[in-house]
């Protein structure tokens, strides 16, 4: 019988205790929400909800085709422009997810032949494209750049380094300059997801690698998702221009993609805007980050000093992370909880994110509800 | 230097004159547009732009995070319920696009030791979901039901066979009777995509499983797009509950994205409940395929017939398809283009849409400038 092996996997994860199950959420949820990626609590942002709207008055409810036959609209030049300006690169291209233009940059940027040296803690998306590649790929330590030199070494043809900026588990950040020059020494790409970056790193929230004077160089390539920091979906590549007319030439995930849609262009433009008009809300992110870090750290608990608006907090095992979250839930505070399989090294987490509209006042009530549930 | 090897595949590229260059487009388009598909006329109806707004005013710019965290809205649920309904499966899941649905479709069907079975013609996002699965990939020739019954004999685990449902370069339909016969004798499951099918073929616009009478069997999955009929952003997967699950738990492409826009989600639900009150639209879309290929015929053109919404004309070169093609837009057509590499036989053609708009004055106008600017 068809399918018939999946009953199996079934009971075995219930076995585990690691079923996953859908929780939709009303949309006048009580709850005080510290488990989205909304670092800068634009998603329900007037402007950032006007942009969408107006965006699919104008151009419609999708972009009609690949972007290459009908799917290109001067709104999606208009973001390109903006965000490669803002982030300080000579040319971007917008995807319909981050997911979609890490697999696009990475496949693109590793022919055959070619090495991809990857940090073990990378994002599912940036692993899918080294699998997905025609090049060979070398997993590294996690943020080790020595360990990146080593094995960019052992290149026989082009060469990539591939990391996150920070990485989504622990929010811990990559070491950028030494990735550049480890990758710089042998005259190889790197190639950085900003995706908990943009927004929350460098002034105004241009992102990690423009934090680390690596913005507009011609051997960097940055990604982005439009779908955190900006409130919005989608994703992009920066880098230079070169570059860029490769993706549109080459990826896969460009040309047989339909465009990313009119509204979640139009969103993602009002929230750069905004982000441009007032830079104080990245910096104000990364303040709540550490607030909720220190408190937490102050009260017991054991949590990653965040380089970026991810907070991290160590649960004792996925069942007790899991009944954690679910005592925050039912005390009125929204939580992530991560725990195997999607955690690299097998330890279960609660995922506090730091969003740059949190109060003094949410903050304590956040601290004190974890506190209180604690296993 | 880093990239360097890019100038070469550029230069090889612009000396094969297969340079691909975007072109935005404005809103206010004086083309007659036959390039998108957006095959009911529904991305500017006002119902799908009403939908796509009032989400976003109601659930924001963005769903937040990932679907197992903040990114399930009760409107993703909504969805999931009606659109399952409407195609006849037990449930749905969304994603962030079709191609980000067939990923996770495909991988998370074939896991370990398992064999897919792929038709040769099938689509780069289902080819790409054979590339990361672990099972294994044998490519059959297309439309072939005895090479998928031969491939599936050689099986030592489970297996699936995987197929576009119409095929979007000709527009030809699969044999879908001669598929799901096939994997019956093997207790195989089908996987197949119905991107070009839901809102054309079938009882009202139900797909072209629900026309094979296939929707709600327990060996058949079904993906979708939201982007073509439902002139919306995003991609499905329906099937039975138990796959559904599944791929809740086991699909990186959800479990690692994160979940549709509400502006998507709200306009494919209002085009959803448009078709479901208009279901002759997608009779009529059959209908102008028909007689477009009937006049570009009876005038000497080299035309598929098409079993759906799309129109294949042959062109005899890739550089007089292009040219082909942008004579049409000098007079006033959009259509399509394509040539290698994004054609599996090599053979470049201009590939036209039957929107179920178009009125008869239009089709006319079509096929007379398609006839004037052939090479
Ligand atoms: C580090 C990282 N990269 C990429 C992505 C994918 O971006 P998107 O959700 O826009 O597909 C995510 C999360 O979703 C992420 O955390
Ligand atoms: C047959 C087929 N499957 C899947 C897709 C991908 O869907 P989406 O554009 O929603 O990613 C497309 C085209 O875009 C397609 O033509």
């Amino acid at each position: 019988m068809a399918f018939g092996w999946i009953d199996e996997q079934a009971s075995a994860r219930r076995r585990a205790g690691l079923v996953r199950t859908l929780r939709p959420r009303p949309a006048d949820s009580p709850l005080l929400d510290l488990a989205s990626n909304d670092y800068l609590g634009l998603a329900h942002h007037p402007e950032i909800i006007e942009g969408a709207a107006e965006a699919a008055r104008t151009w419609g409810g999708g972009a009609t085709g690949s972007r290459l036959v009908s799917g290109t609209t001067e709104l999606h030049g208009e973001l390109e422009r903006e965000l490669a300006a803002f982030c300080g690169f000579e040319a971007a291209l917008v995807f319909s997810s981050g997911y979609a233009a890490n697999l696009a940059a990475v496949t693109a940027l590793a022919p055959h032949g070619s090495l991809v040296v990857s940090d073990a803690g990378n994002h599912a998306s940036l692993i899918d494209g080294c699998r997905l590649a025609r090049g060979t790929t070398q997993v590294v330590e996690h943020g080790d750049p020595d360990a990146v030199r080593k094995a960019l070494g052992t290149a026989k043809g082009p060469a990539i380094a591939v990391s996150d900026t920070v990485f989504s588990v622990d929010g811990d950040a990559a070491p950028l300059a030494g990735l550049a020059a480890a990758c710089r020494a042998y005259g190889a790409g790197l190639v950085v997801d900003d995706a908990h970056g943009l927004g929350v790193l460098g002034d105004g929230g241009r992102g990690a690698p423009y934090a680390a004077g690596l913005a507009g160089a011609p051997d960097v390539v940055v990604t982005v998702t439009l779908s955190k920091s900006l409130g919005s979906q989608g994703g992009a590549v920066l880098g230079p221009a070169k570059v860029i007319d490769h993706l549109v030439n080459a990826a896969r995930t460009f040309i047989f993609d339909t465009g990313l849609a009119p509204a979640a262009t139009g969103a993602a433009l009002a929230a750069l805007r905004l982000l441009r008009r007032e830079p104080e809300r990245a910096a104000r992110a990364r303040e709540v980050a550490r607030a909720l870090h220190t408190r937490l750290t102050a009260s017991g608990h054991e949590a990653v000093r965040p380089d970026a608006a991810v907070v991290s907090v160590r649960a004792p095992s996925p069942d007790q992370a899991v009944r954690w979250a679910a005592d925050c839930r039912a005390a009125g505070l929204a939580v992530g909880c991560f725990r195997p399989p999607s955690v690299p090294d097998g330890i279960s987490r609660l995922r506090l994110t730091a969003r740059a509209d949190l109060t003094e006042g949410q903050i304590d009530r956040a601290v004190g509800i974890i506190g209180d549930t604690r296993p």
